[in-house]
């Protein structure tokens, strides 16, 4: 475990490949301007109703915003600039729970951009089976430095992200 | 395990004694019409950024919903009716996030009857710390049986609730 | 959440779905006698160390367990008999931490059959990353009826781990 | 978010707090020299077979150990040196599951030392309900500095440590 701590060449070697393209197939697909992945239902996810426990919905949601950034190449997911062009953290989110998922399920959990402020972005997302919605959400994000606090969103980040904002 | 699954005598005596004082303490307490539980931060509710995961304040808000529900002895918890009465389950929640909490603090939960409807049960609730909300939500709560069906709050669960409604 | 817990035709579909070629990719893949599944490290599965949290490897190896089980049509996974066949429970794991995974890391979670006894599967598990294994375990899964109860594990069953075991 | 990044007047109040006597009662006890803490089943713990998920147990017994090490004064729960005493990592847990442990369950965390290395701690664990064992586990802890550094268990630590050790 000590050694692993400090980066090493081993771990240079495996950030590169992290943004290669064997990665990509983890990270999901844009369908237009909406970002698509695929999660499997475990035993982990279920509770003694048989259902999705509510809150892992929240998991499969931030799953869906970090690749979706991730397959973007935004903030931490930048291979040059890392941290440093700012991370998203999670100020608000509105949930609406329409109908339970259940173990085995495949689930497409779908996210797009429906707002992009100065240092807050919008996200639409769903919890969607055989092209029915099971949860659907609104999130507000707030963009921040590594020491915690409030910062604009870099030019780089909207950039990229205002062409796929469907309000705009 | 397969021994465990018939409920036994050891079943019945157990069932009793969750209902008994010594139960108590770990099912939090009414402040006025406020359910306050304190629970503790463990390494398994914080994330790589240090704080508690987004999601897992979900998770202590059941928690205390569940206790609140279990102290007042509505719904699953009723020691004769059990299930008959109904379970709640949530149908959408509003959660705002004010600020993070951190490996060993000690939060309260805080739960409060905000509305009271057929089928319905709106509460309050908040995560605070040392006096201060970390987390605030509003949760609506439907009241399904056990086929998973809405139905309406029966008249038992709905006068112990009634009293706890702050907009009654 | 009603009307969706009784089966009807769009479970049934959906059923079917499940065990058709688009759920495979989901299902992670064999290589000669070892069941490979790529999974990635999300927030959700970290802790305040930066590391991935200990008890979360037995969530990944248990997605390995149930996904080498999916892919070769075994218990709960058999698309005709289903439960019938028998459930999988785990009655005893052996785990070594060898090395920490963390935030973005892609796994392979490595499945094997060490063992197949009357009643029990005995599993040699790996979670690696880059061709080291950071978490190694040696898992014993009991084979149980509907009820709980332990029961022999199938000739069908048996057939199909049988050919993958490595010790027989 | 910001704000509550450095430690402030607020934090050092609360740290101050944290080691008080009001915190004391959600750390457990000794029961001589075995550590209890006594934790609820909720939802967020079970899984779809109705009983608790594996990989919990695992949670449960780190909250055992992290109260255990808590109450004693010990590492990062040391009020002066904190973590520059050290902190503990799991190398090794070999885990029985006996018995399923169920939704609303009161269940006993019983923890005690089994045996104490130069840098590695031994530690017996068991989830108990009614005063039957459903879990039990052996954990190998290793001692790590802030680096990530195996260091040998510091003197104070270990005289700490050293009168619970049953095998000593």
């Amino acid at each position: 475990m000590s050694e692993a701590r400090s980066p090493s060449k081993t771990e240079t070697s495996r950030k590169s490949k992290r943004s290669g393209p064997s990665a990509l197939p983890l990270a999901g697909r844009m369908e237009g301007s909406v970002h698509v992945l695929l999660v499997r239902v475990y035993y982990e996810d279920t509770d003694a109703l048989g259902l999705v426990y509510y809150a892992n919905y929240l998991k499969y949601m931030e799953r869906g915003r970090t690749d979706m950034l991730r397959l973007l190449g935004v903030g931490r997911h930048d291979p040059v600039a890392g941290d440093a062009e700012g991370l998203f953290v999670v100020r608000h989110c509105s949930i609406d729970f329409l109908g339970p998922a259940r173990l085995d399920d495949i689930l497409e959990i779908r996210t797009s951009v429906a707002g992009l402020g100065g240092a807050v972005l919008d996200l639409d997302q769903a919890v969607r089976r055989d092209g029915i919605d099971l949860v659907t959400g609104r999130v507000k994000a707030a963009c921040i430095d590594k020491s915690g606090k409030a910062r604009r969103i870099s030019p780089k980040i909207r950039q990229k992200l205002q062409h796929l904002c469907v309000t705009r």
